[in-house]
């Protein structure tokens, strides 16, 4: 192969443009070009195609976002736009794609590849939510940014005697929540994978205040409800005065953590190695602290992404 | 005056910590012995109140919230709270007392004083709104931390090209939402001493993207509307699927920064100073550079906190 | 096992706080009690232990250092030192003991294990060189502070054209400089494990100018040599005018990251489960993604630490 | 004036490049164009001009550096490069020139100015020693900068129970040691504007220690000697052991504070205004609260740089 492309697809995460210029670098390094897609599958298939120096990449290491944009672009479900993509990249003289993005993204690669044209998954989004790695790029430095925003609210919750509800990322799954809980010693965290009942929650309040506990943080993914309802529902049962954080978009910026950055460097590299290879319809991942490259559809299709409920458990025993 | 008391009162700022520690340690090398006051005045009249020493601030100056806890407490108005208050004060030998807060607790601080007991207010709340002073303690950390999170959205902002509004804190007030938003390069900042059109708002986005700009981003002040109302209003003009974020009491916490440490640690000093001299009913403030006492009832009836309007126009001139 | 003892020992580390704020409530919610024992081994064998409750670790989790200070101790080899720390522990009726820290720290365990007493160790440093663990308590935290400072580096020697060697901490094991490196986007790391020639490095700093390249920066691990020798060196061979930066310990401080802490909380956990079971001898590791304990005398024994190369090659190939 | 310059000179500020973003937006505000001179006075002397347009200062408000870069360049003391630089001003029919970085830069744009070419100063340095300013672009992020490493320090300072020596920058003002002393609680600030005797900070270390203080941190400005020189006079005294951090360049990177975005955003507002005037020779700067325009010969001839020396007797008062 001796040029290959590379977007970023989905919302973005952090790290995704040191994954662009790992890709871009090691594919240099093996003496091949790299061509890249700009606003993912929209911009694949509209042609915003462009090459890729040395220099584009250079500082973009400790960017937030992606500077090949990204867009979600559900057209590229149907046959005719995968095939209008594949005609853009021939048109360019492109041999390989490198995907980056979360599970839509994933399966835009499987699309391709089915149709002949070989694709490389790399997970990047920040809930991750994956299947086939233990982490996604992003992921660390979202919950690091949560983390920092727990640790703020903690200062004036324990300055006023006063519970709050923060209202992080996570549709399905709940590893921001869980992991930014644990890490900021939040009383409670309320994730998709976990039932809950609200006068357990209410009972906990309770009980921390009469313990003499100063405050009462609770972590909530978004896929389980929103932040402001679930603090309506608190303030029915007890006249908590429960307060509401909704962080939002905040979570998906700024500059990526060291290990994200690794992460990420390591992924566009071993997506590089992949494509040289000729592998298609694969995706790279960190399996127990090993790079591993794995069929996109087997690992769709069999591999489930679980939430540490250990942590889960943990928390239970040490946060009260 | 032989032995002093300091308390915290309203909403939590970062650096009221710094301030305590500056009014402890100068008073014991004023020779003076000093007692800190729980829970604002709330404390001071249920007589929850303990001898401070130079150990108790250790390590103090950076710690965000404030390690006397504070509370609203309305009652204090009352007459009857004051004199009670005053009680518990001469009670324990505290002949004077620091009050450390927003413009609710200058007037506690104030009635005090109309009682005969001398008292001086230290400005302490991130919404820098309080008479008497060019900035409070707690506004240069708050701002920075919305800068923080102003950056993030911009990095998600510009990989997408979306519409953004972030909800800041200032219900009268604008300073928070101005400076953020100068500093941020936001395209629109929504406050309360200023009108505003939606439409013209909505005119604003749309000439942005015609121009090429990838990100719109709007600072609200929490004083003009609730973020999700105005994302809606503006939704209903165009389809801009404005993203909001309210990042509440995120704004409150945090470590102080270096100017709001050295702030408070002044402030405390000044107010040590005072009380020294035997002056009550007054407060202190930085005018100009220049750190000055001045009475507390002239600040309060003549003198009204201006937002920065310079900077609202500069942000019109040079952000888009 | 109904009342156990904990310490940290040797050099500090940012969790560790939060390592013994795990102990402390997995003990209390297992029905144990929790002894704490101040500075070390030192502080062990002078009978400097208090009884640690709820309230003790609470706002600890996010607090760098270690409230039960550390100490070298070297005089902890002796067996009459060990003995001393055995009566001390019996004094207070503590039946098994954690001690939080580096290699020094195993040996101290694993003694008293030897007298009898059961131990287990539970792996902070921040030079992630302790065998049998891929992560140690710290090591994340602090390789994001020397990622922030060679960010910074980064804008200025880039608005300069400059050559910047920054000094790190590592005495044998290169892994703070190894990942640092590769995720600020060093161009060279210089690692104890890795031989290097240093005409080859001043080769590749006159290369990178040749082809564009803005700046030069070169991750040092302290074990290779100081960092103004480095610079002295490489100035000898070409005018280079290198600019040097030794973070020296502020590598060691700052609240932990969220992976730091939610190590932390696994491994104190599991160091109280352990003991609970009655085991001794052991250390608490993190195998590939698992949390395990292993007998520290094999470990220390059979296992060595063994830096990423592949992230040294890895950076050869993307860096230039 | 239709058409004005900008360049960045003497060593870099976070800041400096919404300096440059001000002063373009401002300009293009004005009807003006705005071309950029990369390298300061040296690429001014080869020509080395752009054109600026909206979109090259796009997202640069936040980051550190300066993306038209800087260097020293004493040649530009000739009367010679002097008017090989306007010459090449005039090739661009560029009529008004924007110049910001410190005294040196000051005395550069009053050269130009002398033989009739109009430039305006901006107080561009992390020094805070530019006459006729209270505050300098980059002197609050260095502040802050110092101070989180200080905050590091003083984990692991106060966990072992230790002397450090930090040296800061600053050759002739002790500005940045002075601010981010008193911030972080500092026991000793050493500046060049006060003399000192080594055996009188050796008597408060030993003070401090028998206060039962757990660490000393003694803030150096480098312009009084070296951190390691000073450790070795300390440790001649007693057996202090005594760490040394060395910053460096650490200090003059990063993505700048809120108030220094909003200073150098006023800043470049301000030179363009002036300029828009047809003033030449003149600077703008902060004095106290308000933004003027003055002449710079007046400014270097007649204006000293005071340091805060209230800051001084504060900390000696407030920090042991």
């Amino acid at each position: 192969m001796k040029r290959i492309g590379v977007l970023t697809s989905g919302g973005d995460a952090p790290g995704m443009n040191a994954a662009i210029r790992a890709v871009v670098r090691k594919a240099l390094h093996e003496g091949m070009e790299v061509y890249g897609v700009n606003y993912g599958f929209a911009g694949l298939v509209a042609g915003d195609i462009r090459k890729l120096t040395r220099r584009d990449v250079g500082d973009m290491i400790g960017r937030g976002g992606t500077f090949l944009y990204s867009a979600r672009y559900p057209q590229f479900a149907t046959e005719e736009g995968q095939l209008k993509g594949i005609e853009q990249l021939k048109r360019f003289g492109i041999e390989g794609l490198v995907v980056i993005g979360g599970d839509g993204s994933y399966r835009g690669a499987y699309a391709l590849t089915k149709h002949g044209y070989p694709c490389v998954g790399v997970p990047g989004t920040i809930d991750n939510d994956i299947p086939g790695t233990d982490y996604t790029i992003g992921f660390d430095t979202s919950i690091n940014t949560v983390l920092e925003a727990l640790d703020r609210i903690r200062d004036t919750a324990t300055s006023h005697i006063r519970t709050f509800v923060i209202e992080v990322m996570g549709r399905d799954a709940g590893d921001i929540a869980l992991w930014s809980g644990v890490a900021s010693g939040a009383e409670q965290i309320i994730i998709p994978e976990k039932d809950f009942d609200i006068t357990e929650v209410a009972d906990n309040i309770r009980e921390g205040r009469e313990k003499g506990k100063k405050h009462s943080i609770i972590v909530l993914a978004e896929g389980v409800m929103d932040g402001q309802e679930f603090a309506e529902k608190l303030d029915a049962i007890d006249n908590f005065h429960v307060r509401v954080t909704v962080l939002g978009h905040v979570q998906r910026g700024g500059s990526p953590t060291a290990r994200d950055r690794v992460l990420a460097s390591q992924f566009g590299a071993k997506a590089v190695e992949a494509l040289k290879e000729g592998r298609g319809g694969v995706c790279v991942g960190l399996d127990r602290e090993e790079y591993v490259v794995r069929d996109i559809v087997e690992t769709l299709d069999n591999i489930r992404h679980k939430p540490n409920l250990d942590l889960y458990k943990l928390n239970e025993e040490i946060s009260n």
